[in-house]
């Protein structure tokens, strides 16, 4: 098996579209008629993205959530879905998730493929969004001298999601594992950065290797005052928090002093490239350190 | 588990976008900035759309060759895809086969995501084209009076899919394979037809079920002479090649007067809506009849 960056790299090297540069965003973006299109794709699988034991509800919920997400850091306004679904057990409750968070962001499901197949399960969707801002926020747009932000605390998800595991079947609490089983997407919040920020992505897979990335593709280096980072976990995980993805929150830097039309956090300053791509309290991480989901 | 219809029929009710008619075509249909978008997803899995021994290679091929054949039955021209990709053997080859079929049909990757997993592999694709010719041709539009033609011959999928399932480990001949192994999506002749055309779509599921499915959609009959239709297979597995998918000719309704603008062969005709959606030769299929691959 090839690594996911190695496979990454070699992808982009076939791609020779210039909204390739979705490949390093995980989303296009596409001039079409005069408006400029956002497409992001994400899929999950059983227990990777997911536990078998979840209601498929709030699978469904967070597969549309991670991509509406995906357009959220755009500051897009959604067009609609794509599903590719694998027929399978609590098909009814994954319709009723489907359903719940399509109305929710007032999305339209256009289409899709239904697959049978047996063992792990996996699914797939597709999301179109419209730019209410361009140029399109990037990953890579940050620059020395500007503030990194983080819309709200990181690390419920991983508080949620060790509840679940840990809990005896459906003992868990619903409010305690929300934030992992039922994401919020920051649209809203998306939209009215976009115009301000100068670089934008959210937090998916960690914030300090969600940051890291955002430092590499911008040519920058990137310090993060850890102890200023919002947290929704116990203060003595906090080294997890900062490491754990799903949150959904979305990370940027602006200029430090621009008046944000959003409340959000300063947990840290753009510098000029160095050595590492991401300093931890001014100090570089630790070689062995993955920063977050490496997945 | 649901059945793939009863899924779909559900999925029908939540989607209340007008594109959603997407949803009984595999194919969403969008206005945006002065285009006509056009939107598809398909997804193949280990062992029900693929062999696990099948060169990865020719699975990319196929992905996208399945995906960019929908576009051909709208007469779109392919704008991109995204891939959402499962890691495992031979990503090498899966990257080779991906690069070969986007370089012919010329058609960029625009993103995609890339996970983990255990068990069967699964793979999706998303491919977005803009129409050439509005309205686009949907699978509704057949009217009586129409006749019914297929561009060339079925049947050759399955003559491939089965020497490659006979055969020791690589001792299958790649020309009689050919067929199931990288199929040709066509795109040109979608493109020169869909002017012309009362209804289209793609021949993915057999020829009889994926006509019976027009007829149903359009509110006719359809009769269809098993004899006129040109088959890639021995003659006395006929019935059998009417029945098997994957040749992704495209089968479309025109006026019988039309001067055609590609090859094709007439194999029947468009009836008043009766009893049936289908008639063989002038008669009802057996009840017990699934007419192609019902997955």
């Amino acid at each position: 098996m090839t690594s996911e960056s190695a496979f990454i790299q070699q992808l982009r090297a076939i791609a020779t579209h210039p909204a390739a540069r979705g490949l390093a965003d995980d989303t296009a973006v596409l001039e079409i008629g005069g408006e400029t299109l956002i497409l992001t794709h994400d899929a999950m699988v059983e227990d990777v993205h997911f536990l078998p034991q979840q209601d498929m509800a709030d699978v469904a919920w967070k597969l549309a959530a991670a991509n509406l997400s995906d357009l959220a850091a755009k500051g897009a306004q959604p067009v609609g879905v794509l599903l590719g679904y694998m027929l399978g057990e609590q098909d009814d409750r994954f319709l009723a998730g489907l359903a719940e968070v399509l109305d929710e962001y007032q999305v339209p499901l256009l289409g899709g493929d239904t697959v049978s197949g047996d063992g792990p399960r996996s699914f797939g969707m597709t999301a179109i969004g419209t730019a209410t801002s361009v140029p399109v926020p990037s990953r890579s747009g940050a620059k020395p001298g500007d503030a990194i932000f983080v819309t709200g605390p990181v690390g419920g998800a991983m508080v949620g999601f060790e509840a679940m595991r840990n809990a005896k079947s459906g003992s868990f609490s619903a409010e305690e594992t929300a934030t992992y089983r039922r994401p919020l997407p920051l649209l809203g919040a998306g939209q009215a950065l976009a115009p301000h920020v100068t670089a934008m992505m959210d937090v998916s897979d960690g914030l300090l290797l969600d940051a890291s990335r955002m430092a590499s593709a911008s040519n920058v280096t990137i310090n993060i005052e850890t102890s200023q980072v919002p947290i929704a976990a116990p203060e003595p995980r906090r080294s997890d928090a900062l490491r754990w993805g799903d949150d959904y929150q979305l990370l940027f830097t602006a200029n430090q002093e621009l008046a944000l039309p959003v409340a959000a956090h300063r947990i840290g300053s753009v510098l000029e490239q160095s050595g590492s791509p991401l300093l931890i309290g001014g100090t570089q991480p630790d070689p062995g350190d993955t920063l977050g989901y490496q997945h």
